[in-house]
This record gives structure tokens, sequence and C-alpha cells, in this order.
């Protein structure tokens, strides 16, 4: 079981769309997959109580069930001010440390609607993620101008569908 | 007048006693300066209303009036997970792009219980920052271990006092 | 006096036509400026005596003394492996600490023939200058794809032309 | 058989002499290595002609022959200016690409006589390194004021110890 993580919870974003791609690409290879969409994440999940585990809701406890649980992670990242959402770092804050993430495998994706497709947003994920050691496949494809190659859930371009599939590959053997 | 951002929501944080200690050591040097505290951010202010400025509270509102009405900014950054806060880049995250930061000034601060102090969160903040168009003091102090080092709202470390000084003196004339 | 460096060894480069260019510019709004060409380092530069000064050349020692001596400085970067030459980094290595850079000013160019432009090069780059106290202007203009934008020494591309022009306003009262 | 880069180019460097430890510890667990130490880069490998693979040296192409049949590497890698040796960095940008490193295994020691150990340094190589197609170990132990802390090439504080050991065991199921 894979979990991808929806890195925002901006409604209607494109970022779910890739997530939802990335499981349908998952599932023709046979593999099972989870998406865990920020967008559940309670709406005051980033109030002072982040930092008080035992006043967690039940809401907040059960998406940090998930992760912990999971092996092998996908992170479909937009780039909000040439780095990570703000909201996804504070969903890692709350996670439990090391056990979290410690010693699983996790695969990055970068997204954008300009030029860069989270290049430095996947760099300092990377750095985030190496701290709470996890192991981060080499092979982080990123989509620049995104909102141009998408289409009914599909990518349009086929280089797009090529670098994930690449990356999907290389996941399922990581 | 300078605005200093205690950089986390956490409650009894030492970033708040730094941010204060910061506040009297301009004073000391006849600078006025606040301090925007991310504890008086809306508990719900990172929901998906973070992405619908129309939607914003006269809370959030006021706190982003502050931030657009500085020249000059201190931003003290505690580590969290090997970068900034969370709830730091989700404030960034909702700030006006680019009115908020461009060609302003900004200084940075790293704390950190652990022996980094912080200095991969600061090079993190800082490619945010240039990004907003914010020019960033090369001179960014970092204190390890800060738990260690402080009593009463001053540090005991004469070093750390030290370092906190040269970089007033030159946020002074940046 | 500006000095520009044109940050790769390599003959032919891009690098040295976009920094030639910058001259140019710079020229136009009456502002003198020197190139410094990492081609006329000596050959055997990075070798061990690297890191003994007192056995340095002649030749790198008046590379050294142009750095030294300049107030303002622009560094054209191009992407190698994701980052800046190694070669300019040797060079940096290889200059007085902190005296060389300590309380300048520096604007950095990315340049690639790939898609980024080189932001994480810069991101590295800013990191180390900052180190070495120098303050970095927040725009970084980036030109991915070069090669396919430039002839005979001008860039072919507006927006291209348009980011490098700001860059050297905001330069120039920096 | 692992190969370990010993990340400079300077004599008597303590980064050779953690690369000798890390070599007597990997055969204490009956793993084979074989150090590549950059004091043996031809003196002019930086030099033009580092772009012209065709004119490399006999010496040159050595070195880069040892790191083609490595399927896993150790970096050992001193802090200099707050990032990697220029001369590492113009090493891998003198290998082929992407041959040399992609799907191979990657991990990274960080050594500094200041307090930092280099944190900056590594996450600057794992951003080249994941370009090349290398997965790199999340465990990346840093040595802070390495110079107090080795006597006669073994590690006198124990947590030091304990670090590269434990990065050991990682490495060898990695």
């Amino acid at each position: 079981m894979i979990l991808i993580i929806s890195g925002t919870n901006r409604p209607n974003s494109i970022t779910l769309k890739v997530a939802t791609l990335y499981q349908e690409l998952l599932a023709q290879r046979g593999q099972a997959s989870e998406i865990l969409d920020l967008q559940d994440l309670p709406l005051d999940f980033a109030s002072p109580t982040l930092y008080k585990s035992e006043l967690y809701s039940q809401e907040f406890l059960s998406l940090r069930r998930r992760v912990a649980q999971a092996a092998k992670m996908v992170f479909v990242v937009p780039e909000y001010n040439c780095s990570y959402p703000g909201v996804l770092k504070a969903f890692i804050d709350g996670l439990e440390y090391p056990e979290a993430l410690r010693r699983k495998k996790g695969a990055l994706v970068g997204l954008s609607t300009g030029g860069q497709g989270g290049n430095i947003a996947l760099s300092h994920l990377t750095d985030v993620l190496h701290y709470c050691g996890m192991h981060v496949l080499a092979q982080k494809p990123r989509f620049p101008h995104i909102h141009k190659h998408m289409q009914e859930g599909q990518f349009t371009n086929p280089l797009y569908k090529q670098l994930l599939e690449e990356q999907i590959e290389e996941l399922l053997v990581f």
C-alpha cells in the first residue's frame, strides 16, 4: 500500500488531480494506493494545539495514523512562494518524530503554474524528509506550467506522462 | 519602525522571548519596533480560506496590514524538522504577493534546542524571502541549544549576545 | 566600479557572452565595470596549493586583488549538475576570508541550456555568499534554454532583456 | 566494493583520516572498500580541459573509471565556506553524465572545524547527487569541531563513533 499525499488544502487544486492520476497509474501496474488529501485536515489543525499531541482531535489522529501505517509515500507538492506549502510543513510538524517517517521510502513530484516546477520546493522538502529519516527517490519529476498540460485528469504533454511513469517504475523497486 | 516576527505559534516559546530581547536591544539604540506574534493568528487561518483573500477575517487582515506597513523586518525562526515552522510559511503564503515583502529589508535569527541553530531553516527561508523580493541581511546569527543559554529573558552566553548585537548594528544601516 | 565574474572557465561559454552583455548594459547607464573571466585562472589553481596562500602565483594573487578591490559584484552562473560550477566554488575557496566579500553587495544571474535556469545553483551560491558576509540582491534573474535566446551577444527574447535590466536598476541603488 | 571519496585535495586533511576510519569500520563488518583520494587528481584537472572529455589525462580517466565501477559510494565532505569544496564539485562536473552515478547508492558524512558539521554542505551535495540520479541515504552524520574529537585516526567522542556506525549499518542494507 502506497500513501499519496496531496500536498495542499487549496480547494479544487491541480495537485489533487495529479495525485489521482498517480493513483491510476499505480493501479494500472497492480499497485494499491490511497490518497491522503490535506483538505481533510481539521480547519484549526495549525493552531497552538499542533504542539500538544495529547490535545489532537480524532480527525487529526486518523490522518497521522495513515502516515504511520504507510511504508512508501508519494508527495505531490505544488510550489508556493518558491517552497512547499506551509500547510504541508505544518502537517509534517504534527507527525510523530521519528517514528512517522524513519526508514521509509518517499517519492516527490513538483508542480507549478510558473516555470520552475517546484525544484527548490522539492529541495527543501528533501532536507526535511531526510532529517525525519525517510529515504527519498533521486528521480523527482517537475511539472512547470501544469495548468497548460492537463485536461480531464490526464497529462496532455507526453513528456510529463513519461517522467511520471519513469518515477513510478523506480519507486516500485526502491 | 521595525517589525519583529516571532516565528511560531507554540505557546510559551523561547522564540517569543528572543523576539522580546531583540526589541529591548533595539530600544537601547533608540530604534522603535513592534512584535508580530504568530500566536495571534486566528486558530483556523491555515484552513482552505487561506487561498481566498476575500474570505479573510478581520484578525488576519490586521496581521497582514502590519506586514504591509513595515519596511524592515526581523524573523526569529525556531528550527522544526530541519526547516522553519510550517505555520510561519503558511502565514507567508497568505500575504499579498509581491507587495507585502518586495524591496523591503529583512534580518533572520535561528534558534534550536538541538545543535544546528536552524541554519538550514534560515537557508530555506532566505529562498522564500528572496523570491518575494525581500533583501536579506547576510549576517544570520544562529543559537543552538538555546534553552541552555537563556535565563529571565536574557542570553547567559556572551557570544550569543554579541552575535545578536552585531546583527542589529548591521540591520540599522542595511 | 562593478566587478562582473564570468562564472566558468569553459572556453567559448555563453556565460562570458552574458557577462559582456551585462557590461554593455551597465555602460549604457554610465556605470563602469570590469569582467573577471575565470578562464584567466592558472591551469593548476585548484591543486593542493589552493589551501596555502603563501604559495599562490602572481596570476592568482592578481585575480584575488581584483575581488578585494570591488565593492559591488555580479556573478554570472551557469548551471552545472544542478549547482554552480565547481571551478567557481574553488575560486571562492581561495579568496581571503572574510575580507574578500564581507559587507559587499552582490547580484546573481543564472543560466542553463536546460529548463531550470540555475535556480538551485543560485540558492546554493546565496548560502555561500551570505556565509562570506556578502549581501545578495533579492532579484536573481534566470535564463533557461539560454542558447535559444541569444544571438550575436544580445538576448533575442525581450523578457530576458527586461529581467536583466530590472536587476541592473536594482543593483545600482542596492 | 564500496568506494569512499575523500572529498578534498587539501594535504594532511582530517577528511582523509575520517575516510580511512570509515574503511576500517567497514572492514570490521567484512565489507571491502577503496578510498578515492582527491589528492590524486592531476594538478590541472580543473583547467578548461575539464569540459572536453577527449582531452582527459590517463590519471583523470583512471579516477573516473573507479567511480564508474562502484555501485555504492561514501562521500566524506569537509565544509568549506558553508558548502562542499569546490574541488569536489569540479570532480563531479568531470564525471560521465548520467552513467557515473545514476541508480547508485550514496552515503554522506559532514565535517567541520566550526560548529555546523557541514549540514548545508550536505544539503547542497544531496541536490547535486539527486540530480545525477544517485539515491542518498537519509542518515547523514555530521561532525562539528572535528579536530577536537579525533586522535590517532580514531574518534575520541563516543557519540561520533556511534553515529558513524549507525550510518554504516544503514548503508550496508540500503
